[in-house]
């Protein structure tokens, strides 16, 4: 029995709010039940350095948590003179599993900049960021393909993300805070809109899990990506 | 003739949100027009050094903006490891303005941590979050009554702010990002309910301002902030 | 009664010692009393990068308390690794007031830096710093007509400045550190000499004040500032 | 045909060299062909603060790269005052998988720091160095016994972890750095001398790939660390 | 010929003037020709952590350089956010030799902090700071005798520092800035009024030099440093 | 008696060796006894900015110690985020000795990183890394002579280093951890092939010594430096 009553299998109320943002190119509020992200995406005509004349655009994240996002505050990273560890791997992912749908020829040389910054936090913070970006990324591309500085669209699939995990025994989809906290392993699945792996991280928080475990929590992770996917297309009004 | 189409002495449209935060002791999203700030009160048991063992409790704030609440994206204060010198002059300011209505004595040893987020940022930023947290604060003190943890209210007075500026030489109430990017001079003033006056901040852009002009935005700010004041009290419940 | 026996309206006594450093452009040991601020002016022949082919100069300030100035030792911000947000602060103030009397477009690309240090610190230091520094900035000028590098002298008037506060019950001009860590209420002022308002920043530090003893302070401070702004003209021997 | 002319489910010679360093409670050289890490176990008699009086023990990790272990030199991280993402990505990593075989409880509260230095890299420097913290943990954990310090060997389970990906299309084992900049995907699996899975980290580099493809890996990685398990065996005289 | 016109064995006109500081314990303003440097102790009450309880005090330094204390403005080191070696390998100098002469255990568990700022820079800061130094903590020493802190005066010996030099292939005496700019070798001395050496440095700056040539700047800091050593005493009033 | 019963000027054994770093252009691993350096010196095309168009190259240096190279774990200065002063102090100090001993007019533009990582520690790596860091950056220039990138060999002598101090009274060379903890005091010696002086460092640690003395000290190390280049020599094959 999940602590929220869920279902095994079952994701937390998800919605995907776009244009959120008055200002940004493109911009996604998501909401996987109390956890709620808020993503833009700025469009910026520089490249990094190491991108300067070959043609390739670029696209990479940040992600920030509010101080009291969370159930006891948290120290604010600005004030404190760095993001910690657990930040920066954060927001490599979520650029690594967005570049792995974009094609970066057809952008041209220019970056996105995404920033993913949680607004509330119940568990499962990063992987509403990725379903999010996508959202304001693909916005942010259709923005510029309006404007006539895009021909194509450079996205070349859909890219969500969630966690599973082993909890009281269970293999689980999404897994809430309460559920995180306890969880005997946890994995979060990076897919795409045709299946495809893009990033997989799993973790056994006390005892080793087995190959068969492993395979229940990716089979969970496909059917929730799949209903993520789909939601994804609903709000961007495309087929 | 403003931007906006508002009279010389009219607010833009302000919300105050009580609340807003799931898991903060008290929390507000106040919103001037575009500007919308989350400000949110966290209670912590220990209080600076330097107030140990003298039984008054302490108020602080922080300030921050999401990297694209503004027109264009700016720089992460968290990646680059420091807060700018803007940042901290508003933190400070806000602290300031909400210590001076506490009874600090009637808090005992703890301490209150103040979080104003910027979400979107349309001029007024500061103004904004200085009359959101004290709708923070005295939910977060509620909060501790109804506990038992305090056993009266330590607010004094109520505590809002408001921006003023000359415009087109003229002095008009609370500028927006338009006026306020051209304004010959502009000031911030913190009131009380009762009409005290708790910290202005004038500054002349390009050419000094005179006396009688000073009188002009004081005055504005005073009718401002009684509609300010009385929102507060709308939605806090009290009279 | 003042602790120092002057009169409510009276100045510590103050001197400007013009050319006190050996090597920059302009310089001026200022004293109001025990406070001693040294401030140099230097010539940059860069200016910041948002002013690159504008045809503007930029006018700047950086400010520090050597560690034994004050009464007790204070840590050096050099050795802590960064600036407090009093100091930020304190040196954006001292900017933005030079500025206002600066005409940019008469300095061509050209940046001028001051460097504001307290020797010896007993209470005004900003204010002393801002009246020092127009002498620094003024002889910093002169020596580029001199040299032939600037054709006018772009300062449009004078800039001085001096705090005035409530102390018990009453406004006095020119707080020194006995005065000012007991005082109700504190403003610095800064004005022209054609008596213009360039910046106001009063802080109640306990009760809020009133509008007409917030009047009674704007009042000292002018008659302070006349005669500071005299013997500014004094030492730099000009009418 | 990988560029080594190894076996597609070949690792490199590796060989592990314990007792390396002269000063330190355990330590082990490991070698993966090119790639040298230094692994050394430090004892220290405090725990992090949030483990204060609840009688368990602490593992945690730090890792570095000198500058010229490298192909081209790198900047030196405490020259440029912060460790990169991917360093405090790979040191958590470490601190992780080590502390899956650990049991706390039976540590009491003691600390082991763990150092990973690497001398030179040829790819796969952060699986050797989780293979070869194991031998320096354990042997720390054996001095501890010998001194009488603790009654019990606190690990559980052998830990060691080996990289595998998609090269030319191909699943090979043990990426070297040749391998590794042009493979298609790249995993690093983390698991125990019992076959449990203690972490998976896959990332696509270019194109998602599809579970059968990712199995293949994991069938890879098992073979790889069973070999491995049986070598930190061998080196440490355990059956 | 020395460009200053000075005899090889000649120093710069030398003032020590105790007492500079109004707040201080201790103070000295040091003036060796155009450079000048201000040293003042501060007395605290507490230890490093490494002292506490063993009976034993510290004396410790800090130095800095304004900003425009030297021919071209250099960067405030608080604003850069940290101290360059050259200002570390200093403080840790000054530190060292002050040390050399003080017996630990007479002072008991208190601490000595000197701070040498340099309020302009001729060449031989070091050698000044250390020279000035002696003084303040001289002086600070006699104020705790004389409120009863301490029983007994804690320095030993005297210490004074000057700096020797081949400039132009002579053996010179206390290098200005011009001199030390062109110097081939320059040799920090720290010796005792009783003519122990309590420190050497010298630095070959383009080729070596021999054992004569150094035993010829060795003399001529003896030379100088009894010079200093009497002068000291003067403004003490010692015997 | 020495505590490892060497005689009064006799080295550690001492050993050389050359090509330890498979990717380095220069490399080499010294060993002082227990004291082990990796020193590697690395090709860069690029001047520092204040060299640009002058035809000049430069050699600089950079210094770590492996967090368990000593006998207690000392923190990681890059997870402190800054080099301590001893750092930079040593760092600075191989960079100048490697220039005394290069013609930077024959390098070219030019740079030489070299790079000292201590493996292991046992008293003197400061002394050890100058000596490794000579045969190092011979080697990067043969490489360059070799690959046509430079004409002539810029180095224009050997350099060394060795410590010496006074321990229990008695002069003795090549100080061990033991010693130099106890040692009264302790000097460097940077010494060239043709007995130059480049650099001296001697300080006294608890009294001041005289000038015979350091007399002794300064035979000890001309004994010393004279082993040390005949072994420089030989490793590198040169007469």
């Amino acid at each position: 029995m999940r602590p929220s009553g869920r279902a095994f299998d079952q994701l937390r109320t998800v919605s995907l709010e776009p244009g959120f943002s008055r200002y940004a190119e493109g911009s996604c509020m998501v909401r996987f039940g109390n956890t709620h992200v808020l993503c833009t995406a700025s469009v910026d005509e520089t490249v990094p350095r190491f991108l300067k004349n070959t043609g390739l655009g670029w696209v990479t994240a940040e992600y920030g948590m509010l101080p009291r996002s969370t159930h006891s505050r948290s120290d604010r990273e600005a004030a404190k003179g760095k993001q910690s560890g657990r930040t920066q791997e954060i927001q490599r992912l979520i650029g690594r599993a967005l570049r792995a749908v974009t094609d970066r020829s057809a952008m041209g040389e220019k970056q996105i900049k995404i920033d993913c910054d949680v607004i509330q936090a119940d568990g499962g913070t990063r992987t509403a960021a990725i379903t999010g970006s996508y959202v304001a990324l693909h916005l942010a591309f259709q923005h510029l393909m309006q404007i006539g500085a895009l021909k194509t669209m450079p996205l070349t699939d859909q890219v969500a993300a969630v966690s599973c995990g082993l909890y009281q025994g269970n293999a689980v989809l999404d897994l809430d805070y309460d559920e995180d906290s306890k969880a005997q392993a946890d994995a979060n699945f990076v897919l795409t809109g045709k299946a495809g792996i893009v990033e997989i991280q799993g973790t056994a928080e006390e005892t080793p899990f087995s190959e068969p475990q492993f395979m229940e929590l990716l089979a969970l992770a496909r059917k929730g990506v799949t209903e993520l996917a789909a939601l994804q297309k609903q709000v961007l009004g495309i087929k």
